[in-house]
């Protein structure tokens, strides 16, 4: 990729984002002699101690293959099929999984509240933990979950973690954090790993690596050792225990090590902030929102959608409503290419 | 690990290698560039091609992070919740994966059948698919599930496949293959993919890649279109469409170009024969069955375990019956690792 | 009851109510003799003999101890795991079965469309049925369940049922209705049962009798014989299949013979338009939403609900509004009870 | 019933019976009036101080409509969806329910142990709670559960629950008794019902007594207030709560009042062994196995079958075994039914 001489057009996801280089040669590194399966290697052992660094606190890390794996396994070790999870209604786990956490879960529930730019309103969540509790007909509020940076690129603060964590608690429901874009959202609040998790009040973490540099590997990271066991097996037999897990481990290791994942993260988030700034003076073009992490939002004359599409630009655009345009920006996204969609936007608009 | 310089001593399974540096190669060279997400990507239509060619036959292909899944999707698409899945007693499905099956196929019940060399004996799979036939009150026979290689490292006839898959299909059962070792019992046949699957009655295929060669990827094979929005959906609600899929299905793309699985599996079969002929003349040592694929069982005697485990040596025992040992060789074995092997066995049992 | 000489002052819900007399005889004549068991009794072939009459319509039967087991093998029946049954926001199924319906299909979603009244806006499901098909990353719409009379005392006119259908129909997916109060509906409508299900479209109807007469004994009637295996296992398997068949379907036969089941119900909804005739007049009262079944919905003033509660009348009220009350009428209420009831409302207005 | 002058022929099973006549008139006086549904009425609150006076200890008390809910629900309480059940492997949760349990825990799975006259063997047991223990690739010993009496009508003593209770609490598994047919060995053992329950281990009840005498009610009965809340949610979401609970539980009281089950189950058993002492005199018929409860089995000789078959007698027969025939006697055979049948064996045996 740094050395590719056309310019990257697509703004689809940062899921169309290859590997880190650094990724790719610890895979490699990985790969040498015989080494136990099923986690009990040195890569896995490693990851471990580095989790405990970075999070600054002992944790359980599970490896798995998707976000929707760990989400599904996370969640269901925190709610009996009878419960219900609490997220945000543009979230992951209910509109994209195709009821992967139901699955996981033994069919438990999942309620969508409501809140503006994909957080969820602290009021909302105080109606919903409160809703027919120990009423034996309804499914029973158990598990908060948060997604950070969320679906729409906006990030909590730490207050409101604080806050949607201490409603949960009270109420006795358990906080889980889906974080594709964890390393996002990160290096816009600019805190550590520490004080966006544990610190406010997170139980269990669905740690995204994926998005940003890995190659297929995220993880469970759980706070709480009394759900060890219930983690393990469900890890198990969900399918996710793989045996080579050194590759999945060293994957998470290298993505930990030397800052890569902040680097990458950082990257990703200038990117888009140049995008922004660049497409703030384009005629026509609105922005929507905030910004917050890699997820960028605008209102897009209809023929400069077409333009764009009709040069190769990727994006996804009229989902959410007529020239709603989102632009995702990832690490292997370079100044230049930013410029380049920029060049077009204003050739497109100057006509 | 071809220069490694010390001999490898790990006999305990196949799944303690590392990758085929040209699978290794292949994941690097899928990093480059985007690529659409969740298996829209060129690598992985070029898989299907591939598979196609391989198989003689279009086939659907989902590739998955282990066999577990492999095996759970697999079954699932086959059977109701209130149906059994047939299987050797000793069938992985039934005693490794803590309920995997179970979990993936919504409580469906897995009956262990009987056998010689984990082999499924066909009268026992008679008398199974006949039993409570349309009783209510009993879970309904629905799938076969046949291990190739099996758990002991035995490998099913062409005929013995098309015997078991007559039986099933004639009571309405479908054919699920257990295919984790896969390629060790191909090249033991000398038969083709095609000869050893669909033409001998097999409907669906746990497509085994990591043992011989992949890093974490294996595939669900299915010779039956119609299974495919089911396992479409299983397979993404099931956690495993990854959205870097071309990392996946580019080391599956690898693992069947140019034989390289082929001359994996028999490279490790050949160590398996050279092991057990070397140990054919070693006093006290006695051999258990018959040579197959790449898992061989032996009777040492109690100072001879003894002293390889000091040496280094890894391997099972005392887990079947005292005094029985198994040695599993890979593709990673190389003549002089079976030698140093043999030469301590020698050693220890002159004395 | 008949001859109570207290009045009957709960308007809680029609489940409050004991048996029919003629149920009651039913069940203790069953009881003569030895009987096959599970439903290969006499009992329970003239049931069968008797929906078929009552609906016009070969059908299959199954008698279950609950509404909740009766939804959610019915839509179990009609959907895979992944995916989802489209039913009002309000739908029991969705909101007082404590996930009955996501258990017994194994993780399904529900998701609840607008509409006015509790009935499903034809607009709303168009979107609905539409939505995300054939994208795997969600679940697929695949039941419709339309619930006659509604959650709150509306009923479906066949127009509208029709129309439901069809769109349903159109879109692949399979319709159920929840008839917890079907003869309910049915009387308001003064159609036949035929017309109100399956020359309607529905496919698969939940047949409430006990909140109008049976013990405790609802029904499965399906009319797509294609489904009779997998609800006979699912029917089992669910813990319905009672040994003693006849005790429940002596129930369901008594409630079809002889009108019963259409006496109980117009008497029922005799009753509700008797009550809300006389509180049309009441100072400070206001009628919410139109007659329909034998739920009623009134703005009270407070000090009314007060005065009745301290009365020792029962109903809901401040749970949908503040001061929102709700009187579900049944076969047990007599003219001298609603009288009752209407003499302390004028009085306790009058001052 | 008391009256009918033909006599009784049926010995299939003790499910062919109606209900005691007590039973019957608690039923039509419980229609009564209105009463508080799902269990809020007198009726349900009389049972649980019934259980409590009959259990001598407090207990939680759910009515199901059958066996195979009480098991599935008792069971989903005790178990993690990856915990399996051990039982004998004739045990009805196993071999009977379509599988239900597995339905019911969410896919945990039954592993049946050895053990005479179907009843566990302690080593099978002690081998069996030990097998893999904290291995995550296996399910983990999490339940066991034994049946009492047993499906071929032994019954365990005191001492072997004791034992067996012991072996399972120590390796950390919880204890649940299948108790179908729980008065017909109580009153062989002639202990009290504290004593053959949680005096001896066990923690959950699955408390028969359709087959006894109820029309179709049967109990969890729970010793352990920790399930309390699990077992509410499940019994809820498993379509087990009725609205008119006091249907059930006014059956389950009358019962348990005046020793009805009691007198039933002894009337039963003196049955069993007034036709076992007959048949012990007929020529070519062998007894097989110990006069326990109200199951007998018997080798008889093929033209005795078809003589009997021919007369209108009902009975298993060549299901275990050639000439193997099963007859269960119930609360409604009276002696004049058994001389019958001792007489007719009589006769056709003379020829």
């Amino acid at each position: 990729m740094p050395d590719s001489p056309a310019p990257l057009r697509g703004y689809l996801s940062d899921n169309a984002a290859g590997g880190s280089p650094e990724i790719l040669a610890a895979v490699t590194a990985a790969s040498a002699g015989l080494a136990a399966p099923y986690g009990n290697d040195e890569h896995s052992r490693a990851l471990v101690a580095k989790v405990t660094e970075v999070f600054e606190r002992p944790a359980d890390v599970f490896a798995v293959g998707t976000g929707s794996a760990a989400n599904g396994i996370a969640i269901a070790a925190l709610t009996p099929p009878w419960g219900s999870v609490l997220g945000h209604r543009t979230a992951h786990i209910d509109t994209d999984e195709a009821g992967a956490p139901e699955f996981f879960a033994d069919g438990a529930k999942i309620v969508g509240l409501e809140g503006a730019d994909s957080r969820i309103d602290p009021d909302a969540l105080r109606a919903a933990v409160a809703r027919r509790r120990g009423d034996v007909h309804s499914v029973q509020p158990s598990v908060l979950s948060i997604t950070q940076a969320t679906e729409s690129g906006s990030v909590y603060g730490l207050d409101e973690i604080r806050e949607l964590s201490r409603i949960a608690h009270d109420a006795g429901l358990r906080v889980h954090m889906d974080g594709a874009r964890f390393a996002n959202a990160l290096v816009t609040l600019d805190v550590t790993a520490a004080e966006m998790t544990w610190r406010s009040g997170i139980d269990i973490l669905s740690f995204g690596a994926t998005k940003n540099g890995a190659l297929t590997a995220d993880a469970i990271i759980s706070f709480d050792p009394a759900l060890r066991t219930e983690l393990s097996y469900r890890h198990k037999r969900g399918g996710q225990l793989t045996s080579k897990m050194r590759f999945q481990t060293a994957q998470l290791h290298a993505y930990l090590s030397d800052d890569l994942w902040l680097r990458n993260a950082r990257h990703a988030n200038a990117m888009a902030t140049r995008l922004r700034e660049g497409l703030a003076q384009a005629p026509g073009v609105r922005i929507l929102g905030d910004l917050a992490a890699n997820i960028l939002f605008f209102h897009f004359p209809d023929d400069l959608i077409a333009g764009l599409l009709d040069r190769g630009y990727g994006f996804y655009h009229d989902r959410w409503a007529p020239g709603t345009v989102r632009l995702v920006t990832s690490f292997v996204h370079r100044e230049n290419d930013i410029d380049d969609l920029l060049a077009a936007v204003a050739e497109l608009t100057r006509r």
